[in-house]
């Protein structure tokens, strides 16, 4: 059986993502891992028995802290221009590191296909729980255009990280979001 | 002096490309380009002395090809939504790999400074072109909306070509185009 610690499964999977992001897809192997986490020689293995195993929780671990975030920022009251302009400004500065992990292993998902039917499930899950917070938020904008909503602010949230930080403002990510909700609801 | 023959040149950077997008940038090592290229050992490094100048020489080849496309298309008349559905679904299905490729490059250029001084200086310039396109077509879409509008253009073909190629389809490009083109512009 394999061990089930949570707290150390966590820590493995956030070291994956730091390294992920500093060394890309090829640094990121069981060793690797532990030695990050400051964990014993054999401990990675033991949680993901292959290397896809270690990609994939990764990547859940990702989506995770991800809804996390989300599932607090709709909360606060705000239009959802605010809302997104706050949410992708933080992705893409603060967090830049997490959204570099995820897009490391999108890329690598292009050559590896169970790592890419692993984040199609897991993208599909989050566009019910994209959903779920529209009808929450009760937005204007037609429940047909949140596929397009979602691709839009991943795709922009890639355009950011990979963007020289300085580069990164407020008010850019500003201009980007204006573009994907007026473009999903005009107004009149 | 470096060697200077632009055809072997191109022999090179194209075989890089493929790498890139097969292998990921782990892949892309002098050895593997001229091998790939079916050219002597050494001749990859005649070109490209140093691993960043074979980099910058692949982003850079990228472009080319991609400006050498578009000045094409901008030719045909076509609506704008029409014009950019079109560009999208082949770049993000037929020239898939080139775009793979220069997304690898974006992300290593995270952490690898040089290369995102050579990425950052070809974006201004493609910026011009795009603007110069803007202008030869007559769009009505503010001129300030279009850094947004490229942003935008690049996020959504790195949301396209990292989903499996059977779910990309011309509707689905057409959903993100016209969002992307009415946020711009709001139809009256």
């Amino acid at each position: 059986m394999p061990p089930t610690n949570p707290a150390r499964r966590r820590a493995l999977t956030d070291a994956a993502i730091d390294l992920l992001a500093s060394s890309g897809v090829h640094g990121l192997t069981h060793r690797a891992v532990e030695k990050a986490a400051d964990l014993p020689p054999g401990t990675a293995s033991n949680y993901f028995r292959t290397r896809e195993a270690l990609l994939v929780a990764t990547a859940e671990r990702i989506i995770e802290l991800h809804h996390a975030d989300t599932d607090q920022a709709v909360k606060r009251p705000a239009t959802l221009v605010d809302l997104l302009t706050e949410s992708l400004l933080t992705a893409a500065t603060t967090l830049r590191t997490r959204y570099l992990a995820i897009f490391e292993l999108q890329l690598e998902a292009a050559r590896r296909p169970v790592l890419a039917a692993a984040l199609a499930c897991l993208q599909d899950k989050a566009s019910l729980v994209t959903a779920g917070h529209h009808d929450e938020l009760g937005l204007d904008i037609p429940r047909e255009k949140i596929p397009a909503m979602i691709a839009l602010y991943g795709g922009a949230l890639f355009t950011l990280v990979s963007t020289p930080p300085e580069h990164v403002s407020r008010d850019v990510v500003r201009n980007l979001v204006e573009v994907i909700v007026y473009g999903c609801d005009p107004p009149a």
